[in-house]
């Protein structure tokens, strides 16, 4: 695989819409639609030998017609038409494709055979094809958003591959909505021509990509995606999701993008090998995921947890025994130190419970004091109400009073999480932060979360989360030990 | 217990708030200024010896002041003086006390004596007490809110009992933001009097109460609890986390609420045999607890998947499997009926995959379909979106016209939901829906979650969601088969 075809594919500066439709009910409507509203600053040539203008543009007959060899060509048409497209298009020397037509290998045999025929066509053309039977690819950093969901997320360091087009459209959602941004998403479908590992190879390259998310169901190559995999993860992380972990999951993935499962067991093991950090939902995927952006990476499965609220700590120290992570007890120096400001009654104890009587101040000393302890490699912190410094709104406020309440409210937890994101920084240890925002309704809460992504901050919201995240940090930094590229 | 001290408890009409203050910082101003901005319409006498007037109530220098016998007296003096303070209580008469002050058996020894004293003086006055260690109580039918954070959840069927104030005041605060609304809540604390069993007791006969969700550290008389578990269990649902599953989280429950864990495989046994639905998180504790009030119980473990993504399905095969749930094979003449009305191309297969092509009444047909089926005993439905009906916002549209299509959204997801919930009625087997609100921004997810759950209804967000909540319904409707109490 050449950059030079992914060239053509995610920086493709003209597209041909073959399938292109007036219809509003229509995907050849839909995204098209999509790519004009995005914001495409390339050429888009709909074609479709029915019309003359869709949505403002000149439709071509065929791709003959076109007035340029496009860089890229989109293909909406019906099952049986799409092999007929893809020998036009190798004809006119388009050298990237994206079939989102389904009614291939994932109906079983006949379509299969077609699929094969497909990627013959393809290959002996030079022409690389994504799906068929996917959503598309977006590439947010050049507004180029050949989607169906009517969202564009915005440009940004985390890279989608997925085999589900809905998986992507979700995480892409998600990851808008939470303030971060995309650098890549890609919906593989049925992965005929271009594999997994084909867009992890160009992700590792790609300088926007930091964190890789992955949603995979099957391999068409197992060797060659744990190979690349390995390469790749010592350059960046790959967070991933397999499905079709049970038989029942196998069954479905089969039926929906023709995906061989394989032994769940022998996946776990290859997957330890190959540096990929597993999650087990699309939320651990994301929350594991962003954490990459801005933690530093624990040394070690050695974990200090700092509460607000002794319910939390107890659910957090479930959470990370359960994930291998160690809550050590802390060393007596310790102890003294957190003695020297913390409220007599405190527990002295792993968790270390904030309990009440200290200032907003106390909570990041204590955190601080369990960061510099030697046998902590990463702190967990739970509920950040104490360390907020907020006026209390008055009973007879206004609208405008509230208002401006709530923005403070927003920046008073950002610079919360940006403070223990600093001792993160200043100890070389990771700071997860979990919380729940007691003083936030839900739309205050979506415009936390929102402010703190555009920084690439986040505060998670419960325990078993927090434990996930650091889990996820400390197997990568294990598999990058091992293979010595870590410093 | 009777009923009648419990009446004392939660339908107070009078209240004593011992250690009252004028500091925002104390926790003695904080609770007492929740009383008042809850809207309690009893008394109220806030009694310090060194104030005259509290937040405009009159204050009274002892409890021997007061010109009534308060129903309840709230604590929130020093440690120190508790033991004194329950003394005049006792001598007064006052039937119910909650015990906020912290520093009793959690730190150890001379703590547990402490508490043990407490006890004896308040059991030889007949006077029950909630605590000590504990964030208060909360019944929003009678406005009666003795708690720390500044918001008030409303009325409704949920009862929530935590031995961690914390984790009442998360639950209260995530089941008023989606919409529901609470019974009784209880802060148990260290449980020293009043035992979770108690508050059960008290629940299963309470007309508000259609669920019990419960937190659970350890327990004071394990033998005691499960035969009440058991019987209540017959009644209403009771589902519960169990905190300190592992060493790291008994230990720090040991700290917390000096509870002894006991072994998890004990607890996990127990619970099974008194009919208590185990949840692993504070998310599934809620997700669970609220399908309870709206869903038919499934007669058996079979399960049928229908989607409108690919990705959904497999994960939500994935999580059945796991959980036990049997993703049954449809019978022909189920595919067959299904044959008649999806699109040529469709699966064949369980989960059900809408696919592209159908109209938004295809999902209901499938769902139907599918919950009519025999070998069917309850329906996961993954993604609404080809479900909704809904216009296309126009481009030109202005501000009005985009307030209009969101409020158009929201009624759109309600009444999908709500039509779902009519065919889970009509077949008496759950259907339980997961979906991303693609069409969305995350103010008005929000607004859409508030909207179903005024209603008791809800729209689960990821497909382990789904799983989770419907293995929870069949592990009740499991534990009543074998008792015979459900028809």
């Amino acid at each position: 695989m050449t950059g030079e075809k992914f060239h053509a594919l995610f920086n493709a500066r003209s597209i041909a819409f073959l399938g292109a439709s007036k219809d509003p009910r229509k995907w050849g409507f839909t995204m098209l639609n999509n790519v004009i509203n995005g914001g495409f600053k390339g050429r888009i040539y709909p074609v479709n030998p029915n019309e003359d203008e869709i949505l403002g543009l000149k439709v071509y007959k065929s791709i003959a017609d076109i007035p340029e060899i496009p860089d890229l060509a989109v293909i909406a048409v019906p099952p049986m038409n799409v092999l007929q497209v893809v020998k036009e298009c190798v004809k006119r020397g388009v050298r990237a494709g994206i079939v989102i037509t389904a009614g291939f290998a994932e109906l079983g045999e006949s379509g299969a055979r077609l699929e094969q025929e497909l990627i013959e066509v393809a290959r002996t053309g030079e022409m690389v094809l994504v799906g068929p039977n996917c959503n598309g690819i977006m590439n947010p950093w050049e507004k180029l958003y050949i989607q169906f969901p009517p969202f564009f997320v915005p440009p940004g360091p985390i890279a989608v591959i997925a085999q589900s087009g809905n998986v992507v459209d979700s995480l892409a959602r998600q990851i808008m909505l939470r303030g971060f941004g995309c650098s890549i998403c890609i919906s593989s479908g049925n992965e005929a021509d271009l594999h997994s590992e084909d867009y992890l190879e160009y992700l590792a390259e790609d300088p926007h990509t930091k964190v890789i998310l992955s949603y995979i169901e099957g391999f068409k190559d197992g060797k060659r995606f744990f190979r690349v995999a390995r390469e790749v993860s010592q350059k960046k992380p790959i967070v991933m999701v397999k499905a079709g972990r049970t038989s029942a999951g196998a069954k479905a993935a089969l039926s929906h993008t023709a995906s061989i499962a394989g032994a769940d067991a022998v996946f776990e093991a290859v997957c330890k090998q190959s540096g990929m950090v597993r999650a087990k939902s699309l939320d651990d995927l994301l929350n594991v995921g962003i954490a990459f952006l801005r933690q530093p990476l624990p040394k070690g499965m050695r974990v200090g947890i700092v509460t607000a609220g002794g319910g939390a700590g107890v659910l957090a120290a479930d959470a990370c025994a359960e994930l291998g992570l160690e809550v050590v007890s802390l060393p007596k120096v310790t102890i003294k130190e957190l003695d020297s400001f913390m409220p007599a009654w405190w527990n002295r104890n792993n968790p270390v419970d904030l309990v009440a009587g200290g200032s907003t101040d106390t909570s990041f000393k204590a955190v601080e004091t369990v960061l510099r302890c030697p046998s902590v490699d990463g702190v967990i912190m739970m509920s950040i109400m104490p360390a907020l410094r907020l006026e209390r709104l008055s009973a007879s406020a206004d609208e405008a009073d509230r208002q401006r309440w709530a923005n403070n409210l927003v920046r008073a937890v950002v610079s919360v999480i940006e403070r223990f994101t600093n001792l993160a920084d200043r100890y070389q240890k990771p700071v997860i932060v979990a919380s729940e925002q007691m003083f936030a309704d839900a739309i205050q809460e979506t415009k936390i979360i929102y402010a703190l992504g555009r920084q690439n901050l986040m505060c998670y919201h419960m325990p078993h989360q927090a434990a996930v995240v650091l889990s996820g940090l400390a197997s990568y930094r294990e598999y990058l030990e091992r293979y010595g590229k870590h410093e």
